[in-house]
């Protein structure tokens, strides 16, 4: 139903920016069931549910081709009229998403950076103000962006796997989370948990993170899928306009809030990423990651 | 010590619709005990402790009529010297209260819509802000408005039965609960789990409400009259005027909401409920309930 | 590192009303140990870590004195670059501290009520905003203003006994928190506990405390500063630059609301202490404690 090469958008703030430079005959793949490079999404027609599976190996991070992929699946999904829920889970054992990748933040020009951080901002702005009902399938560790997206959703089911953590752990690299994965993290587990968790940069195992309400619910791995369909199942047996409704008014403050501060949130993380020190920190920390693989 | 025929209203705005056309001559029955056809009121001076019974069989739903008779007997209590708090419970068995009647809602002008949309805010402004202490003996079943009622106290305590259900369930009938149903719902159990139990239209039963902070204490059913008297006294040990200052502190942001956007909200409200999809499906609802019943 | 009769201030606003008529020859002690009437404080240098503690008898009232005490010392720590985090305890056995001093809000001038207030103000702006990591370690009751000094730091212990009772209990002397001690106390434990224990004015014992999560952690009497210490050392091995921005991003909305109407809040206190009502009952509250003492 989408004619090759066009993005139907389907509101029109936020305007996603990579998607208006995609040129004109840019073949995309039949909505139906497709794979590109870095996500695979399948839709159940019978029961109006899609899957994306994040497939990135080694960790799914949160790359610029990544986050573009990601909007653009969603988008067609979005506007798919067989489709009315998204489960997210990943392809890669014992990794969620490992969240933004930081070869995108390290050693890249200002407009790299704009660049970057804008798809970051759509992913979420789509995610959060998603008309579909959204499920994250937690298999495995979710630090940072990866535990946005789960946060981004409608409901959380994660792997009982206590080697499985999940937080926004920002601080711990030394740098600071936007206001808007703050409200996101409030939104879902009040002010007093996000203060702590975010200042001491957490990374909570799954039965901490369920404790917390990071997380609605654990199952065992082999459970998971399972759950996630029945969940889905439980979601989309309301009528889709009341609860589209609902969500957008428990919603619209904090993504209002982004819409109105987008270019200058934009800023910021220009001038905070370009700091020398900063640099400095997130070369020590890929170093530190290489030798760990090594 | 109030003159027949005249409401005195305690604070400009809000002011009832209703109310100010009430003929002059009106006889409004003695303060102290008083009972109209819907709500049954007692107040006992020893104590400064009314009991509104709700007494609208089958299901105490709130029609126009209930909540006119509501609101007076509401101001009737704020404005009597005698009078510090207020328990709300219900003289049917097995129901709290159905909430808003959906016969008013149905196939109805423009202008009762209005009416009755008035008269729903007039109910939430006046309890919601009352300077009485307000204690919600739920001793049914309480969806929807019912269970507004409850929230909008100041504390609830709820029969353990755990066939009693309650919560904001607006969602499964398509339709969606206003932004100050949501403030109310939110300020008590905080976002997360407003949001979740709103989109799905959550009914709670009995111990799941209260382990999720929709009531704050369960008792045996043969209990709840003596549980609410003694929660009431401990209420009313505080002095009333610090009490009553700090209520306000706690409430007045989510009150001044919906002062502000009043008439937009009936506005709303009217533009909503009168689309033919959403008339549609009341009219199922209604039938349904009435198979039920046969 | 800080000339003495030289009160640096670490930002323009807030500031403290009372350091500016500071004589410019008062000799400040050496910044690393220092101890004036009511407060003694210790910097261990190895770890950056200081402790205040309050010493005054009978109970740490929160006077004008102690108030300019307080800050004048946190000031000094905030300056110090060796100084990373700040313990408060108390050095007087079964009270932190017993809160605002009833003897400067009972038979003053109007300009004393200012000044009182403002200090009241400073304590809580610096202390809330402030640049280190601070932990509260509660070894006694810890009633109104003695527990905000406990919700205004990053986190807090309490020793387990449960004769010992924290909260903000202003409702039980007829007089009513500010709107920063609410905002304080929702941040903390959410909208819902604090209107129902404000209202009440609870002192919650150690252990309802720890489960309303009005405090963080019990521990016995004896584990308290190893506990304290260790907690310490957690939040300390983040990166300074990073948690304090995330510190901030949690709290300046709040914070920003008392700068933005400082004159206007002591305005308010001003006239509420003033009334003959409340003065009468001040007088009752400490005709009462002098009864209790004797």
């Amino acid at each position: 139903s989408i004619p090759p090469g066009v993005l139907p958008l389907r509101c029109q703030p936020p305007v996603w920016g990579r998607a208006t430079r995609q040129p004109p005959g840019f073949p995309l793949t039949p909505c139906r069931a497709f794979s590109n490079n870095k996500i695979q999404v399948e839709l159940d027609q019978s029961s109006g549910v899609a899957t994306m599976k994040f497939k990135s190996p080694p960790v799914n991070s949160l790359s610029l081709d990544f986050l573009t992929e990601f909007c653009i699946s969603l988008e067609k999904l979005e506007n798919d009229r067989d489709c009315r829920g998204v489960i997210f889970t990943s392809a890669v054992p014992r990794i969620f998403s490992s969240g933004l990748d930081i070869m995108e933040m390290c050693g890249k020009s200002t407009e790299h950076y704009a660049e970057f951080w804008r798809a970051v901002q759509e992913m979420w702005l789509r995610l959060y103000g998603s008309n579909m009902v959204t499920v994250a399938a937690v298999n495995g560790s979710s630090p940072a962006g990866g535990c946005l997206i789960a946060l981004t959703c409608d409901y959380r089911i994660m792997v009982e796997n206590p080697k499985f953590s999940i937080g926004l752990n920002e601080a711990q690299l030394g740098i600071v989370a936007p206001f808007w994965f703050k409200d996101t993290f409030v939104n879902t587990v009040g002010h007093r948990v996000a203060e702590r968790s975010l200042q001491l940069g957490s990374l909570h195992p799954a039965p901490e993170a369920h404790k917390l309400g990071l997380v609605d619910e654990l199952v065992p791995e082999e459970k998971l899928q399972e759950k996630a369909a029945a969940v889905m199942a439980q979601w989309l047996a309301l009528p889709d306009h009341a609860r589209q409704l609902t969500k957008s008014m428990m919603r619209k403050a904090v993504l209002d809030r982004l819409v109105a501060h987008r270019e200058e949130d934009i800023q910021n993380f220009i001038s905070f990423i370009s700091k020398e020190s900063i640099q400095k920190s997130l070369r020590m920390y890929m170093e530190m990651l290489k030798k760990k693989k090594s």
